[in-house]
This record gives C-alpha cells, sequence and structure tokens, in this order.
C-alpha cells in the first residue's frame, strides 16, 4: 500500500466551562494529535455558542480585537472589547453582552439589580453606528441586568419619563415610574441595521417563563420582588411597543440577558443560534473541505447538546461535509449516548480513571492532549 | 468503494479485578462492539494471569470443569474445581491454588497462619496422578498459607519427623520440630509428570525478600514472628532439598503462594508467566489470525502491566499476528501513557465523566459496553 497521506483534522471544540476556553482546548487537541500524525494538517477553529468566549472564538479566526470605553451595569465606565470583522456585506461587530454588562463583574453585581441597566450596550452599539458599521453580532449570554434593554433603548434615543414628564433611570426601579416612552428621538440609522442576536434562550420577556422569574433569582432579584418587577417590565414593554409600532415582548427570546432580547428585537434584531453564527463567522465550513476527521467537544455533553448547541452544530457541518466527527468533552452523559451516538463517530470523556470533578478541571489540558492521543491512535490504526 | 467486510475483532481481556470476571468483560465489550458491526465475527478470549480467575478463562475455550473433595489450609475438607484440557501430549489440569487454600476462604482464614497447610494440593495432584494425568499447570494466587509447601509435599510422601522420629503437622508450627526428612517414599511418578507453575513473584523462599517477610503479614503472621518463621521455613527447605537432591529455596518464585513456589520446583516444575500459559492453552494466536482487530483490558493499567500482565502478553502476540489491539481498563495510569503507548493503539478508561471508584466499579458493565462501542465507531469511521 502507499504511505497514507497526513490527515487534515479540524478542531472545533467549544470551550470547557469552568476550566479551559476553546482556543486552549483547540491547542491541547492538536498538542495530542501530534504525537501520533507530526504532520498532520490541524485546522484549529475554536467554537462558542453566543455566551463567554464568542468573541475570542470569532477573532481567533481574523478580524480585530478592539476595546471602548462604556458604562457597566452599575454605571462606573469600563473599557469593554469588541470585534470587527470584514465581510462582503460589510464590517460586522461582535459584541458579547458579558463583556459589558456581565455577571462576573463585581463593580456591577455591586450594584442593586434594581438599579442595573444596560445603557453601555446602545451606547457602543451607537458609537459603533457612528463610525459607519451598520452589521452586528450581538451574544446575550452571562448578563447581570434585568432592564428589559431599557438602558440600551435609551442610549439608542428611546426616551421614557414619569408622569410629570421627566426621564426615569433605565433600570427596574426607574421604569416602576414609567407613564409614556416616546420613540422620537430612536436613532434612525438603526433601520439600515443588521442585528444577529446570538442566543438559544427562548424565553419570553414576562411571566412564569420570563426573564425576571427564571433568570433574576440567579442575578439577584429577591423572591418578593419578581411580581413587581415583573410587572414593570410588561408595563413597560408595552409602552415601548406602542411607541415604535411594533410587538416583541411576546417573541421568544424577548426575555434573554434580562429583556436585552426583547430590546434588540424591538429595533429588528433577529434571533439565530449562537453556535451557527460563530460556525459562519469562522467559516468552519470552508476548514471541513477535504478534511480527514474533525473533534468537537465541551465542559459536558448530554442531551441538551442536541439542542443546537456548538458541538451538534459542528457535527452537522461536518456531516455535510462529509467529515467523521469525534466528541472530546469533560464528561458525556451516558442516558445520552444512543442519541449521540447517531451524531459522533465516537463520544469521549476526559477521566483516566475514578476522579473528581475538581480534578479533572484542574487536569483538563493534560487530560485532553492524553486522549486526543488514544483517539488518534485508533483511528490511526484503523487506517492501516 | 466496495462495502468493507464485517470485522473479525478477538476480545482478550484479563478480569476487571473486584468487579468483572474477564468472561463478563467479554460478553460487554462484544455488546458494545455488536452496536456498531451487528455482523462482527467477534472472538472471545478471556485472559488470566494464573491467578484468581485462570481456570474459568481456560475453560471458556474449551476442556471440563471438574470438582473433587480435598483439605483446604485448615483442614476441613472442601469441593475444590480443576480443569481438564485435552492436548496432544496428554491431559492437562489446571489447578487454581486458591480454589484449595485460597485468602478469600473463611474456613482457612479461621486457622492461625501457624496451623494452616497445603497438603490439599498435594493430595489432588496425587489423585490425578492416579488417574493417569501427567501434565500440571498450576496458578499460585491468592494463598493464605505460608508452609512453604510441606503440605503439598506431605501428601506426594515426604515424610518430616522430629527429634524421636515422629511425624510433624506440615505447617509452619510443625516445622518448627522438623529434625530430619525423608524422600524414600515421595511418589516415584512425579518424574514423568511437567509441571507449570504459573505465577509473576519472583521472591525466593526466604529472607528479607523471602515468602514470609513479603507476604506473611497479609496473610495473618504477626511482625514478632516473621523472623522465627523465616528460621523454620529455612531449616525445613535445607533439609527437603537435601533429601531430594534438588535445590530450589533461592531460586525465583520460590516464595511464591507461602513457599508453595519451592516445594512445586523442588519436584520438578518450572515457572512460566502465567498470562503466557493462559494464551497458550486457550489459543490465542488461532484466534488472532486473519483479525481485523483486538481488544484487551484489565481493572487497573500502569507501569506493572508492562511486567508482561496479561494485557501485555496478548498485545505482543496481536503485534505478532499484525493485528492492531486497543486497551479498555477500568483505570488507566496517565504517568504510563507514554509506555503504554508503544504498545497499544488507544488506551481507554471506563469514566464517562468524574465518578468515584464505587461507581466505577458498581457500573462495570454498563460502562464497558458504551466504551467499546465508542471505540468502534472511531475505527468504523477510520475505515470509511
Amino acid at each position: 500500500m502507499p504511505p497514507l497521506r497526513p490527515p487534515i483534522v479540524v478542531v472545533a471544540p467549544d470551550s470547557f466551562k469552568g476550566s479551559l476556553a476553546a482556543p486552549a482546548v483547540c491547542a491541547a487537541i492538536a498538542r495530542g494529535l501530534r504525537r501520533v500524525w507530526p504532520d498532520a494538517e490541524i485546522r484549529a477553529c475554536p467554537m462558542a455558542d453566543g455566551g463567554e468566549g464568542t468573541l475570542d472564538a470569532v477573532l481567533s479566526r481574523g478580524g480585530q480585537r478592539q476595546t471602548m470605553s462604556v458604562a457597566g451595569a452599575g454605571g462606573a465606565q469600563r473599557s469593554a472589547a469588541y470585534g470587527i470583522v470584514a465581510a462582503p456585506e460589510g464590517a460586522t461587530a461582535i459584541i458579547e453582552a458579558a463583556e459589558i454588562v456581565g455577571i462576573t463583574d463585581p463593580g456591577g453585581m455591586a450594584t442593586e439589580v434594581t438599579a442595573r441597566s444596560t445603557e453601555g450596550i446602545g451606547a457602543m452599539i451607537r458609537a459603533l453606528v457612528d463610525t459607519g458599521v451598520r452589521r452586528f453580532m450581538i451574544g446575550l449570554g452571562g448578563s447581570s441586568t434585568n432592564d428589559g434593554g431599557a438602558g440600551m433603548l435609551k442610549a439608542l434615543g428611546l426616551r421614557v419619563v414619569d408622569g410629570v414628564g421627566r426621564d426615569v433611570a433605565p433600570t427596574p426601579a426607574g421604569l416602576a415610574r414609567a407613564a409614556r416612552v416616546d420613540a422620537g428621538a430612536l436613532e434612525p440609522r438603526l433601520r439600515d441595521c443588521v442585528i444577529t442576536i446570538m442566543s438559544d434562550v427562548n424565553n419570553p420577556l414576562c411571566g412564569e417563563r420570563g426573564a425576571t422569574a427564571i433568570f433574576g433569582p440567579q442575578k439577584g432579584v429577591r423572591p418578593e420582588s419578581i411580581a413587581l418587577i415583573d410587572a414593570t417590565l410588561a408595563r413597560y414593554a408595552a409602552l415601548a411597543e406602542h411607541a415604535v409600532g411594533r410587538t416583541a415582548a411576546l417573541a421568544p427570546g424577548a426575555g434573554a440577558a434580562g429583556g436585552l432580547g426583547f430590546a434588540l428585537q424591538l429595533v429588528g434584531g433577529s434571533f439565530r443560534s449562537g453556535a451557527e453564527v460563530v460556525a459562519d463567522l469562522i467559516d468552519l465550513d470552508a476548514a471541513l473541505e477535504r478534511a480527514t476527521l474533525a473533534f468537537t467537544g465541551e465542559g459536558r455533553t448530554d442531551r441538551q447538546t442536541l439542542l443546537r448547541k456548538a458541538p451538534f452544530v459542528v457535527a452537522e457541518r461536518a456531516r455535510a461535509a462529509g467529515v467523521p466527527i469525534t466528541l472530546l468533552s469533560g464528561a458525556v452523559d451516558a442516558a445520552a449516548l444512543p442519541e449521540l451516538g447517531r451524531v459522533f463517530s465516537g463520544c469521549f470523556a476526559l477521566p483516566s480513571g475514578p476522579m473528581t470533578l475538581d480534578d479533572c478541571i484542574a487536569g483538563a489540558e493534560v487530560l485532553i492532549v492524553d486522549r486526543a492521543e488514544q483517539i488518534a491512535r485508533v483511528w490511526a490504526a484503523a487506517r492501516g
């Protein structure tokens, strides 16, 4: 037999949450593969699902990382990163809500949730519109706010006033006094913008499955305040919808990021699976061309993964390209294996034996290298 | 491309100690493989290393299981299994020392170690010699005795007497009074026998690395008794060697099974790696002919495995047959992976995520099925 050509391997994992960012996971898998195939062509395509890590994943394949000083959730100015990617349709801005109003920002979290606002996000969008950007990809994961997106809309020109005509703060506390909403000064250039909202949340803005009831508590909303804040957002949303002339509060995803999903839809944004958007931005399909095999993975894989999470999206594209794809995750839910088996050519977990979650997380990098190597050895043996 | 022929898979694991016997491991691996290759030809070859499970492994490929009533270590009669395998050279008896004087036998363990004896093993050998058997494969793992094999030799006709010519008990306590050994009545047909001793223990009978010092404590020898019992065995061994006209006490393995290794060598037995003997008895080489791939494994794999444990022996034979072999064990020591990687086409452990040892053991069967399936999926994808 003629010697086999070195394989072309696409490595497209999501981050291992709480452990390793996607680019580090890529590097570890690549290191393991090189032990078996020193000459392999390895195409690192770190993935993300629109949440934390999305910016890094997209920029790993091109584009520029920039920063802008905008208000955080608590009002203090902070330097927030965003990305600019060139595309045939014009420059595209990649924004992570968590970069501006993230739940991991101590400044924002030190402020009561009723006083937090998404104003900084609107300020960033407006500044980018000023520079000529008309395409936005906005990832909604990991926000600390629950303002129905009122802060963002205020920064974009939507005015909310109380019974005597004074502007109210774009926060749950301020919105409680809202009497009227005026869209007369709403940024007109938004009409030329294409806004893609990356989120897998399907909740509506209000009600039992709304932003406040479902995601409020983890942001600091006290149980006894849920009903009040929920009613406040509902009233504000109705006023805003009337002023803008479009409805959005009941749309799936309106409840994402404390109602930012509502506000972005109100100005024309549309939802797409974050993983699909990222796959497009990093041109995953091109990377898969003529590839021999592919790897994906995430911190933990279970049935939820099949709901279009990053590894599933990567698998669909690999299948379309005719490339077998193997899953390597921190853990794989055994109950989901029958379904996962139809999607992946092998599902593997990190542990090399009985092991605690902490040891698994602490040793993730070495475990990934080792596991990728062992899987490659099987592959190499099977190819002969 | 023409459709690939269904693969021929050799499945040759050792037992997963404390969890699953080798035949059950074979069945679980086969079940996982069949999910991917319903038409595969699966050749189940349960392996063993001469210790517990050896009889089951050998008999899984042919031969007869029989039982005989002989004395246990404590003297009470017990029904002990052995195997008879037909071979061109004549019937071969497979004996596991642990079946007769096992450390898991409560009756034997209730007796003080100084009063335990291997007499039952000698009785079984003598009875088999009476039936015409001349070939013996004796596995030494897991004994509770520390009698220097005196019990076995007594049953085979070696007489040990005290200063006034009375027979002494073939136990550490009895041997303390030994003054003279007489080999005049030693079973003469032993000279026609081929006795293969299966053990990986290399210790001599006595001294710092001897049976009593190294293995005595786990059998109940008290620290303050070690020197006394060791000296007793040394004196007995010297007398026996002189009477028989052969030396054995310093030979590697003389210290196996509390000195049974000494006694068996004294009557002409020779050591071989248990895994090698089992591989021959089950005709592993024939099973590997024209095989596509092979699996082996054990409870835990580390550097010790490379010292000719069952998975290593299987790997060597697979390599000689040109068959790639993958390791699937309960746990794989990460530190040993660089060396293991030169022996196996992929080393995998059971856990599907963070997991305790107890959960791993309790769930071993399902975990083996799942893991084998996932490895087969990689293999199937690589074959195209």
